[in-house]
């Protein structure tokens, strides 16, 4: 099979020059790239977290870009047949590839033309790429109303969990708010298909399910073809930066050591004194059954980072209706503080974000080793840093890199004071326990090893 | 609870004659009749096909006309809460509310005006008022493609014929094809849930979920808030009417005595001869389980109406796929004979339906004992009897005048050659024993005898 | 020249009962009035205000409908070429073409099926049947906000005069007020033209231009395509009502036998004791060099109807902005009244008019020899009266009927108080002497005799 | 007066470090001509192309930039007042200057931060900034079919011309095409009015008006309002690129310099062998009255350039029919060729622009000196040297630089081929006699010397 694609978006108006530049991409390391992107993509059907193994399903895909002066094509061979209907590609998925192209490759040339002057080691330089991505993205829009909200949560949950946040997803889209996630399964997905039977009986035609993300996640957790605006930021923390600056309200759902990452940067940013006066209502939410996993969150927050960490988000349990009740008020009080400080609905630009938040960390067996793992440091310090924790897990467990770092060398060494230990190594273990590190029919074996 | 609700659709323009006129119908039957449907159209969530349980459940809901100068209010009293959010109604019900407003209490004055030359016994008349609610109601559009596809089936159907049924509507929604449906639960809901995702991942954002009811049924299947166009046609021949002339094609998936009766009307009116040449395909799905249901139906249609009926439709199982593509490449056929005859394809104008299909049957102890119930006569004439027989049953089952003539006076007689009724029996009896009569939970006690 | 036209607007969804009914009219009178307009409409661009000298020039022009299952369709022959463009007709011209079908032949046959139920004679229901010809136009719109001015004047204007009144059109379309007029040439066209470049100036895309007319003077005062609007009332009377119940502000440019004409039925209908709440802004404006001929006006009017009359509307002299400023500002000044007593922005019904205004007045011989034209009866009653006589010399003037009537039986008779007769004899002159009655070109022979 | 205006179009989603970028250019040179570009889009109305005329009357003229987080916004000093209605800016001038912003400040900035790769000697590089700039203007759609009709002509026309270019307008807009200028007053203004009322006649709502312009023009041919779409090119050259990348069709209609400096680069492009195929019409014409100036302009051709130069174009005169008929009719070649070599609609990247035609020339004494004026040379490159010289008379004439230059140093000296020189003495005198160099009212000293 073989199928020629025009272009969408905001690539159906490219210059020759830049036409050029992304056919010139095609014999680099960010081609392969791209290359796994677009299979991920076109792949969204299949039922696994395993990019490997897609990869090995797919040996033979091939993705080719062909220049015309009237712009460029992607051309697919042999392409998951899913992807396509009655030998037209599905124009959702359609319009992912694209957005593929725009982040992965023209974003990549972008980037080499403005190496004189972008500084990502410049804290406003970094907001300014994230913003940039976003806008030529096309998934900012300044007469928008505050009304996005972010969902958080695992990729792998149990059914009743999946089914609890499909019903919070319906509360939100009955109320006219719009859903932003990190376009998986599970957790992410939900959400987006109870707003869409929301939105669609109050009649509401242009509902957003935004998806935000990175090149090296998409593959176990592709974008369903419901997200109907996809971007993919070159790294987590460029990727958390967009969650929080679009943002304006924050719901976690149960999820594994990528949901305990997120929170993990969103408090640590929010205990910013600079962002003492912001308003971004933060929640965490799941069913009767899921009590105790937030009880145990809980816990580990106040242990680590104290009870004004934990003052900065609400629990609700079993209570869709109170969540997406809390969320429509919160919006107003989102409008008024950005009207008054002078800031804007679709971008957050006043909200403080240091550095140790927006560097990449990038999870090698070295990095995580010299990981300064103690509680005495300034809490925003210690957030960074059990962020990065978590991180390194999520790659260990279903990013490829990772993964082939620890086939290679053992699993990642997680050490410090024992007492944080102790407390990770307790709730990582719950995790497993509860199935929240890979998709069922696996079994999990760990990728860390905490030294307490 | 009380609230005021503002007109919208073609209700949002009345002259202050037409209100008042509105007005006046407080006092009589019709107005009854059109709380009882606004109650159905409220009620939409709930789990019973019992009219009588809602309208005891809900004895202090009352409704209430306020004409203003700039029209039409609904004023309610009690409804049923889960038709609000926060408060305010959900605009999906907001707009059936006054669907049924225009259906029920405004055509009901249309047609006081049009006595003295409208003639119900003629039959281009009718065809003419049936025309007339569907745009009145804003349904027809000229400058639609074919692309409208009729689901009918049963009411009570089991999990994986549920579940068949979406998938099929996931598919005709893929290829971008429209739903209408008879607009209750199980085969008249799931198409249109399956068509939402189908056209949502085409990023179509204009599909059409049309309900097309009736006052007795109404409350037995209310529409759910997913159907955007809502119309309601004064009795069951007008509906059938309606559904088969915006048709471009129909799915009969498993049903009870109401699919039944759907099937008999569209072969008694295909097999007329000046229908010879029309395009319009007729599909019987469902799945691998209902295989044996369809072969019983295909049965009792070969040896009651023979095989010239049997060739009007075409029986695939268990692939939804196979019934898209059909009813997909036929639309092309159905495009192409309108062009050619000079028919429109909002509106086939140009299928012959006789006055035996036209004329309302009420079904009456008195008049179920009169049907000509032998094999000897007229295909036609037999199949307008046996709809007629059918449509009883339904009656009896769920509409409430049917329900309490059978508590005063017993089950329907139903009598004729025993041949034909050793056939009907067998029919029913399947039904029954497949729990196709009235939704689970209930035990069924037939509302009929068969006399063989 | 031979040509078919589709249906647009509401004539693209008729039952094959109304297409029948349409072409059964073919034989009749009202098939005469039908061809006719069609010719004005097609014939825009000429420069006569003489209907025969049209009628003359295409008498080979024909028109016919064609009935097909889909819809009806016009079909022209001979057409005037100026409404083609390379073939094809201009979009305009076709949509006003089906605009005549729609309320000459249409309205006519559904008049014909209401005559059991609507009575004429009735005020209310007159208004019903003028109500229901704007909505069937689609020119009324629930959702507007006030903003339509109503322009008045004559359609022989000086040259600074039709500057004029473009300018007052660009300052309202500058303002974002829509306009409606009576929709021939002169005041009727210049607000039109004026408002079309303001509004393109403010980015206003829907702006409406609605022009109002009637089957007697279509012909000498055809709409300009600009008109993107066109209703035609069957008389002047309803077309009256149709104006002032759709206004939120008046305009009143100079002109004559027409202009005041309706002056004086408007003044007339806001003496009326219950309309003294009413927020309906008039304004008499034009250049400096229309100074005299609107104090000559004010001076009839104060002589004849009083000084309660006199301050029923504003004369500005020379000031574009200051007439668009005050309309501007009283459009809230509607709005706020409209709200408060309940009465829809797109139609007023409130406004009371009585019988005396809405009975059609036929201006023949015989009935304006009978008008009761002295000073001493109530003003209303006087306004009524001097409004027919006016009436009666446009029709001499300008209407096909009442020049056939004038060269067969000499001018109209205008009779009665000797004082009375004074003032309208001088008023009439200064309209003769500013070359007011008829386009330029011609030497004006009165239509009329008064006698004093 | 004293206003504040948010931003519209690209400008209203800018980073924090764009808006300060956009800030710190407060101080630079490059302010001051943004400042000279408001000031002439704001004072559009007035009746002058004299630059320093309207920087005199508004000295007191001030403009800033706020920055804000939301964004950016332009506070005005002192404004013109026909800029504004009842306080408010008019919408089309509120557009302009954010456009002004965008291609003054923010390209500037943009061009800064694009200095290390964008080679503007590089003919490659600066066919991409001109689409660049023409991409984030929003000017380009990729979904439009081929319709773009160009219009040069003179800004000082009779007012028979200045009829004559509304009415081929008017035709052009009644076959749907739209319209580009370089939007200033005269051939550029009514081509644009004319279409507007053929558009509206068409009922087509999204005609374009595009306006192409450069810094130093843009006070002496402010933009009318109607411009919907405004670009300003950086200089002359890259503004005569976009010009003939972006047309499907050249209109030429009379005028001086200016219009003779089109048609020669126009020319001497198509003159080069990689264009022999390309399709783009080209059209001289005029009223009955500029026979012969074109055929003045025609024997110019002709003697300098050759016959293959004047087979290049059609001189149609005194029938804006035919030239609209022409144009629609070449559209499809247009489209075809396009189709053909898989070149874009929206943007001619296949048309051949030499090096000679792209860099930008600067009209000083000194180059001018050292143009090489002979016949005897490439026609190409003739023609290209010829434009340069008719460019330094539109500096002198009416640009500022140009002005200053010559009150300074005199006269610019045109010297050459004697046969040469003769040929561009007699049609620059022509252009003088016939009023084409400035606007009526003033008289005309000439800004040059021929020596022959």
């Amino acid at each position: 099979m073989h199928v020629q694609l025009n272009p969408l978006g905001s690539m159906d108006l490219l210059s020759q020059l830049e036409v050029d530049k992304l056919k010139q991409n095609t014999e680099q390391a960010t081609f392969q790239l791209f290359r796994n992107c677009c299979l991920a993509v076109l792949n969204v059907g299949s039922h696994t977290d395993s990019s490997t193994e897609i990869y090995e399903q797919y040996q033979d895909f091939r993705v080719n870009l062909l220049s015309r002066e009237r712009g460029i094509k992607i051309e697919l061979f042999n392409p998951p047949a899913d992807a396509f209907v009655d030998g037209n590609i599905i124009k959702g998925i359609h319009e992912h590839l694209f957005a593929v192209l725009r982040d992965i490759l023209f974003y990549h040339s972008r980037l080499q033309n403005q190496k004189s002057w972008l500084d990502l080691s410049n804290s406003s330089h970094v907001t300014h790429a994230v913003f940039d991505i976003m806008r030529n993205a096309r998934v900012i829009d300044a007469t928008n109303e505050p009304n996005l909200i972010v969902c958080w949560g695992g990729h792998s949950i149990s059914d009743i969990e999946y089914k609890y946040t499909k019903e919070v997803g319906y509360q939100l889209g009955l109320r006219g708010l719009d859903i932003c996630t990190g376009c998986g399964p599970g957790a992410m997905k939900g959400p987006m298909k109870g707003a869409t039977i929301g939105h669609n009986k109050q009649r509401i035609r242009n509902g957003r399910y935004l998806g935000i993300t990175e090149p090296s996640i998409i593959a176990a957790e592709p974008p369903n073809p419901i997200v109907n605006q996809l971007v993919i930021l070159p790294d987590i923390e460029k990727r958390l930066e967009a969650f929080v600056r679009t943002a304006h309200g924050i719901i976690i759902f149960p999820g594994g050591a990528g949901t305990a990452e997120e929170l993990l940067y969103l408090l640590g940013i929010m205990l910013h004194p600079d962002n003492a006066q912001q308003q971004l209502p933060i929640i965490l939410t799941g069913p009767k059954q899921s009590e105790a996993y937030f009880n145990h969150l809980a816990s580990f927050v106040e242990q680590t980072l104290g009870s004004e960490a934990l003052a900065l988000f609400d629990i609700i349990i079993d209570d869709p209706i109170a969540v997406a009740r809390k969320l429509k008020a919160a919006n107003k009080a989102v409008r008024d503080y950005r009207l008054e400080v002078g800031d804007a609905y679709h971008f957050n630009w006043t909200l403080k974000i240091d550095a140790d938040f927006q560097q990449p960390f990038l999870p090698t067996h070295a990095n995580i080793a010299t990981l300064d793992l103690h509680l005495e440091q300034p809490k925003a310090s210690l957030a960074a840093n059990l962020r990065r924790a978590f991180s390194a897990v999520v790659a260990g467990n279903v990013k490829e890199e990772g993964i082939k770092a620890i086939r290679d060398q053992g699993p990642f060494i997680i050490s410090g004071e024992p007492k944080l230990m102790q407390l990770m190594d307790t709730l990582l273990q719950a995790f497993v326990e509860q199935g929240r590190m890979k998709l069922p029919g696996s079994t999990y074996t760990p990728c860390y090893r905490v030294i307490k």
